[in-house]
């Protein structure tokens, strides 16, 4: 366990509350679409939206930059401005009729740390706050963390023309009409190195009930899952009269699925008694309207597999269970399963250490905390998978994200705040470096 | 075992083999639709298909009549025409773009059973052939067997009112125009009373894959399934997101159907190892296209539950289970099942002195045979449960009926009839009652 700097009082005070609070309110006001909140993937109600923060910022004495993305850094000048520096962030967009606390929870937290460490005694690191750009899939049909993936000159011709999902226009013309400088992101030319980084916090809400489940304000991330996916795996069998053919003379394509599906959850039961992490989902199944009916046995059914997993190793393992339970059902049953080429996203590990400081950071603040993964994706796996050591804060959260129920409570934000800030500090005054594994 | 009367040689010769063929042949020229064959309930193509068989028949010396239900009768009178008959027939509508051999080969094979019978000396017993109206419940969108249940005062407002399926016209139009007596139809008044008839006995091709899989050219039928149908069950659970949420937290519904499938596939397995007669089908299954997808754990799944059997008490037990199952799973699970109002369809036994008469013809004539349900409905289903004693002939027949691919050989269909023939003119001569077990 890494010791804990003494603070001798909370970081976030009254007034770093109040102005958090006023800070949601004020993005919520600009960004309100009847509904929800929509902050749009490079678009000016997300622009709008860093612009308030930047201003906050610079009206408290802090520093402000945009990069070639059009990402805005906000900066704390440390004693020693050469070393590698601790960075916070999230983004500001949101999707979609959205939650006003998906992404710019982190963002104002971030900024209320650097303000709160501002009024300490210079720390050695300087630290800095990243508000960063499209970290939802929503507006481009599937590809999403381009903020932070730009950062380390990860864009492809793949992101940049992604179709806009109302007007049909490719990302790289959102991005230009924002001032990007599409040169440099074409050409790949990273915006800043991972060695720039000494450590990285991200501060989100949750977006699952784990913390509610167990009364917890806040949660430190272990690790962000992975997973793959089979959009549309085909089980075919042999359509029949369901009065007249027998049971031993069918291929009912349906029971081979629920047969596959129940295997799955109960190796996915077995591998969490192990201890291994994962989740595995079936969201969509569908039998074929032009050929069912409530009196055939069904020929064909179409479904998709979703499994997630912190651990790669686990990802690699569930798909091989999965290939092997589709055999031998298929042989049991004179069926097929078509799964078609699996969409692989990599998994990202916290660093150790980096979440052992965190720990220490919210028992001495006698801050309740559950060690948890992320299910969802965040651009911290883009930040670990380059090589800087990361983990992130969870702030308990009702009801999900990317709806516009989201229900945080401040006081949930403020003690999930004070660990970020603590976190920040205390790593920007540690020399050695923490470990990243990826 | 009742003793089988000797004949000295195969009742279906080949003179009656090769008429068969022909009004096979004549039939599908009649009413090919340039995929399949098209014979519409109570439309004209049915009415010319009943007038090749009348005009055949009456070439033949055997006399016609139509009744108030416009079902057409062949006659082959016995030493007394006072008592009770014994009757055959089936129905020659066929579903659109059907095949040629379901329906039409009962009304055949019956017709030449009867020439067959009359180059005997004459029997005890008229005997009858019912070339019967609307078996088929695709043209009038569910309801079916019009012929065989007017015969009986069956019909309801909810069958005349039924639409066609292209023009919407109700039924009664249909059957107006086919010459049919509505007043005494819409009264309800049968056009023959069940103690009318010693026995009935349906030659049927059979619609699944069991001769052939058994390599038996003929199938003597136990009984005719009904069956329970839930249309639309809805399981309920609660949508999340796919990654964020851990299992111990998901109601997840695909898993629960799944779940409830695979544990009455095992009962189902059970079952027919004790010797019940059980098939079960879910044919239909959907999630909700405006919720699902990839990621997300489904909250909802429509599907079908339909289950058949020849004994009305399976059914219920199975109905039982059904419930026990679904409770045990939403408490387990965490989440809903509405099985909805199930629609029930009687299941009919046939008679077992009748099934031990057929059994015996096929013996003496060295016809080899499965006893065996039927697992699709037939007119025979409507004189079982009016109190008529009743069987079916099945013949062996490949690739399934309602669809232009039915693969009747004819040697097969001599097989049947050569049964047919005898039981029938064994049944023409037997004194006492056969015995119904509704």
């Amino acid at each position: 366990m890494l010791k804990a700097p003494t603070f001798p009082t909370d970081l976030i005070t009254p007034a770093l509350r109040s102005l958090s609070e006023a800070l949601f309110s004020q993005l919520r006001d600009r960004s309100f679409d009847g509904i929800g909140v929509s902050r749009e993937t490079y678009g000016p109600s997300e622009t709008e939206a860093m612009e308030l923060i930047e201003t906050t910022a610079r009206q408290h004495g802090l520093e402000s930059s945009w990069d070639g993305a059009r990402n805005m850094r906000i900066s704390l000048p440390g004693c020693d401005p050469s070393l590698p520096v601790v960075a916070t962030g999230s983004h500001l967009d949101s999707v979609p009729q959205g939650g006003n606390f998906d992404g710019a929870a982190g963002v104002i937290a971030g900024l209320v740390a650097l303000l709160a460490a501002k009024d300490q005694p210079t720390h050695h690191r300087s630290m800095e706050l990243y508000a960063l750009r499209g970290e939802e899939s929503a507006w481009f049909g599937g590809p999403c963390y381009f903020g932070s993936r730009a950062l380390f000159g990860l864009l492809g011709p793949a992101d940049l023309t992604s179709p806009h999902r109302d007007s049909g226009s490719p990302l790289s013309d959102q991005m230009s009409a924002c001032g990007v400088d599409m040169g440099m992101i074409e050409r790949g030319e990273p915006l800043r190195r991972p060695d720039d980084f000494h450590a990285w916090v991200e501060l989100h809400i949750e977006q699952g009930p784990v913390l509610i489940a167990k009364e917890k304000p806040v949660g430190i991330v272990t690790g962000i899952r992975g997973n793959i996916r089979h959009r549309r795996v085909v089980c075919r069998g042999q359509p029949a009269h369901s009065g007249a053919v027998p049971r031993w003379l069918r291929h009912d394509a349906v029971l081979a699925m629920s047969e596959l599906l129940m295997r799955l959850d109960e190796h996915w039961r077995i591998l969490l008694a192990w201890g291994e992490d994962l989740v595995f989902t079936t969201g969509i199944v569908e039998t074929d309207p032009q050929e069912h009916a409530v009196s055939r046995v069904p020929g064909q059914v179409t479904f998709a597999i979703e499994y997630r997993s912190q651990d790669k190793k686990t990802l690699e393992n569930f798909g091989k269970l999965l290939e092997t339970e589709c055999d031998k059902i298929a042989a049991e049953r004179g069926v097929t399963f078509e799964l078609g080429g699996p969409v692989k996203t990599e998994p990202a590990s916290m660093s150790d250490s980096l979440i052992a400081l965190a720990e220490a950071q919210a028992q001495a603040a006698e801050i309740d905390y559950e060690i948890m993964p992320s299910g969802a994706g965040h651009d911290t796996a883009v930040f670990a998978n380059a090589g800087v050591p990361a983990t992130m804060v969870f702030v308990r959260n009702d009801k999900g994200s990317h709806n516009p129920d989201e229900r945080m409570d401040m006081d949930d934000f403020v003690m999930g705040t004070e660990v970020l800030a603590r976190t920040l500090i205390a790593a920007a005054d540690r020399e050695e470096r923490f470990e990243n594994e990826q």
